[in-house]
């Protein structure tokens, strides 16, 4: 089968690789149907993160159930299914208070590899959610953000308790911060203010329920978002990039009682204790638990409802996954599709 | 009258100061029954804030109301009086959502200086909660607690979210501590870990609700609590000390998607932005919001539902104030009750 291995940064190959087999009776293999670039995938390819070797790359993921291990009871051959970037048992105290991702059996599946043709899914029946039927293919790009970007942005928008009559400020027009005003907006909030620079992401941004715009940057920025809540800041703020800055600037922006919601993974980011202490936020975060909201994405995406699937501005067949990461790496993609047949 | 005047580091004195006088019309001034030592009031005392000069000490004080400004209306001369360290307008915004510590016209009553006889009160109707009558003098200590450290451990509760079916851990066997044990006993927790290593507080933990006690720190101290919840660390976490190592084990004494209530005043505190990631805990503090919680506590007090004022276990009269600083830095004192006649 074909599967992306990254050898150094900046060196992505589609290799031929071995078919997965199951390891574990908790174990499924899918045929992937569907796979994706995440935003994490270009910090080892511009060498922020280190390699140890070549590595597998891809978690994200739709597909269809090949075989199941002994253990699996809750999908079979033939099911469509969508799984979350993190295999979970959801069945520990741990996944059942809504923490999937920190579930104490979890398995990452970057581990595992889902740029690939076929992918073996650890702990299965926690992990798989099966989706109503075949998925009509103008779905599959919603239903492949559903595994982690939608999650990862609905999670953001939780965590920062985006709702009725909220203000939420969202740092990061990437995939993630686009999806996570789309979720403010899910939720009800009130008024969604995106910080970006770019037209077309300021489109999209707009189309999936943005109010208001800002172009202005750190100090800029927050003074930007001040000046449009009475000076108070943000009810809400959706961190979803990952630096020092984009930490800071959502912290600042956002009023003192009011909510972060960062989903950005913190690279050398380090918090204040004092200033913390002073803003009077509220901060939460961390690798999303997408299992936990998985069957409502599901439901709003059949039902048509959502159209988070808009956030895909290229697709690539597999063999091309090198020219995908490209196009992300210099900012010619927001986020890449990559089919597999 | 006589005041509270630190002129350096370690050096504290009572002097005669003018009386206070109405400044603007929202203000009041208070004949101060009882004042006391704030764990806050030793850093500059032990030279890690810095001085600018001779400063007035004081933000926590009940009292009697002897004059008002034309604009008070809820208080009067004669009412009996508690009030936050904060000064606020209970009107604004910030207020109504609960977080009066951040009231946009707030006014630090350090600035001020309670440990005095008589004290101005700014914004008097916002800051001050009338007593039903003259406080039996057993319930002085309690209400005066109120002030501030119950009010601090309370938020500190709340902000951890501890209650029904939770374990909470306590980081600091401090009075604020101390009364986070207690607050999170009222709100209901199932478990209470208070950590502490001397044997008279760890007698009033237990007192105030405490089940269980670690006398590890640091690592040690975290390894206690996973071992105490099946490996998976507390639901709810107060950190009432304020240090790096007080903060670095709350984080990590929690479970994923857990609680961290952090009150302790940040001191050279920096938080790492990949760990807070992968905690996945909500992390909440700042200034407590007394005012917020007062009419409740003050309920609680009269009713003899808790008893927070059996953290004074050194009173002394206001002139020897210097002595209660030093009882107090030596740690030979929990906390300091000044009398003023």
């Amino acid at each position: 089968m074909r599967g992306v291995v990254m050898h150094a940064p900046g060196d992505v190959r589609t290799e031929e690789l071995d078919m997965p087999v199951i390891v574990e009776p908790t174990d499924a293999i899918i045929r992937v149907t569907a796979t994706c670039i995440c935003g994490s995938d270009l910090w080892p390819y511009r060498g922020i993160e280190q390699l140890n070797g070549p590595q597998r790359m891809g978690h994200e993921y739709i597909g269809v159930v090949e075989s199941v291990g002994d253990a699996v009871v809750l999908v079979k051959p033939g099911d469509h299914v969508v799984g979350s970037f993190v295999a979970s048992d959801n069945t520990c105290e741990i996944c059942r208070a809504g923490y999937q991702s920190r579930c104490v059996h979890q398995v990452m599946m970057g581990a595992v590899g889902t740029q690939a043709q076929y992918a073996r899914i650890p702990l299965a029946d926690g992990t798989l959610v099966v989706t109503p039927g075949e998925p009509p293919a103008d779905l599959v790009p919603s239903l492949l953000a559903a595994s982690d970007v939608l999650g990862t942005g609905w999670f953001a928008a939780v965590a920062a308790e985006a709702g009725p009559g909220k203000t939420v400020a969202v740092v990061g027009d990437g995939a993630v911060g686009l999806l996570g005003a789309l979720a403010a907006a899910q939720l009800g909030a009130e008024r969604i203010i995106v910080m970006s620079r770019h037209a077309d992401r300021q489109a999209l941004a707009r189309r999936f329920g943005a109010t208001d715009i800002v172009e202005e940057r750190g100090d800029a920025g927050v003074a930007k978002i001040k000046e449009l809540t009475d000076g108070l800041g943000a009810h809400s703020t959706i961190e979803a990039v990952g630096t020092q800055e984009s930490m800071d600037q959502a912290i600042r922006a956002t009023r003192a009682g009011g909510h972060v919601g960062f989903v950005g993974v913190s690279h050398d980011v380090s918090i204040d204790g004092l200033e913390l202490f002073f803003s009077s936020v509220h901060l939460h975060g961390g690798p999303a638990p997408v299992r936990r909201f998985l069957p409502e994405l599901i439901r709003l995406i059949w039902d048509r409802e959502i159209d988070p699937g808009a956030v895909f501005d290229l697709t690539l067949p597999i063999d091309e996954a090198a020219e995908g990461y490209r196009a992300m790496d210099e900012r010619r993609a927001t986020k890449v599709l990559l089919t597999t047949d």
